[in-house]
């Protein structure tokens, strides 16, 4: 069996952390490299990770996770934010950003800018929060795997009150909600659902090759 | 640097693939295997991949992809879909997966049946098309890295129109629609993109350590 394979048949949704057991400073870099690194619609990246060490301020979002324990045992809490809006100042930041990194002058970039405008005009403020939203799904995604393959336990969650957690974290006033929620650590031994086998649907349900 | 960060600064957004190089059934089968192990909310997998591999087919969807033509010269064609509506049927056939893998009787997980029809039913059909659609980018998160593990290029894409790839596939009828496009394989050496520096924000603009 492929490695890749084997790291995601390890992983699983772990409701137990061990408490004790902190990720290193090396793994935590490459988790947060990680996720500086995935792609985004037009590359705009509108969002923003808060990684939560402090236990005091997990034991506050815990009331707002549905008393779910592995938001305060597990090594750090990510929160994975989307923007709220999307300003003409951020897709500037994103023009300036794209100008040092290639060595170009932002005009060439006028056109680029201006479809990323036209194409946020285009939605309304629900579709647009919606659409930065999945992106965060995206990341997600590739952190679920980048941990698996460092033998780190994660545990995706949507079940939490976002309005809750943006109150307590101090999001809304800057432009932030939050999206996802994933702790992340080391399993505890006495997770009942290390045992647990993996429900997964059946690969000729899900796959058609045309 | 570790082999992770390698691999994800390795990929990119191919535009232009080599239109001779075929994925490998070896790699094609990991590529599948991780798709299908993508972890969903509830664990319903609300989704079905369609690996378009028929090019007459994709110069179909040519026309549909603001001809892109790496929806054509690409390996393979990854359509990710989501449900349209989430019906009790789908549900039912979720509990039965369940509880034959896990050797469970099926009364045992009638709440847990009753929570996700709750979930469902609380939300407008909308909100609840947009919540399947969401869980497809979970699986493109994982699909882009284990991809660049395997050095398989890949190009996440959303600029498709979405209805007319429902009606060239067929998907309305099926309770499906579009949601991500994903051309899979190997670059072309051509391509002006592989030159092009990734532009990402700084570490100390997405994270916030607390």
């Amino acid at each position: 069996m492929h490695q890749i394979i084997e790291d995601l048949n390890w992983r699983y949704a772990t409701k137990k952390f061990d408490s004790e057991k902190r990720i290193s400073k090396e793994d935590l870099d490459v988790i947060m490299e990680s996720l500086r690194l995935v792609p985004t619609s037009y590359g705009l990246q509108p969002l923003k990770f808060l990684l939560v060490e402090d236990k005091d301020l997990r034991e506050e979002l815990l009331q707002s996770s549905y008393l779910q324990r592995q938001v305060v045992d597990a090594s750090h809490l990510l929160v994975i934010c989307s923007f709220r809006e999307l300003k003409e100042e951020d897709v500037d930041l994103y023009m300036e950003t794209i100008a040092s990194t290639r060595d170009q002058k932002l005009e060439v970039l006028e056109t680029f800018k201006t479809n990323i405008l036209n194409f946020a005009r285009n939605k309304k403020d629900s579709a647009l929060q919606e659409w930065m939203e999945r992106q965060a799904y995206i990341a997600l995604g590739q952190l679920l795997h980048t941990c698996a393959t460092l033998k780190i336990d994660s545990t995706p969650m949507e079940g939490f009150r976002a309005e809750e957690y943006d109150e307590i974290l101090g999001l809304k006033d800057r432009n932030l909600t939050s999206v996802l929620v994933c702790p992340i650590g080391y399993r505890h031994p006495d997770d009942p659902n290390i045992e647990r086998k993996k429900v997964r649907k059946s690969a000729s349900n899900l796959f058609e090759i045309i």
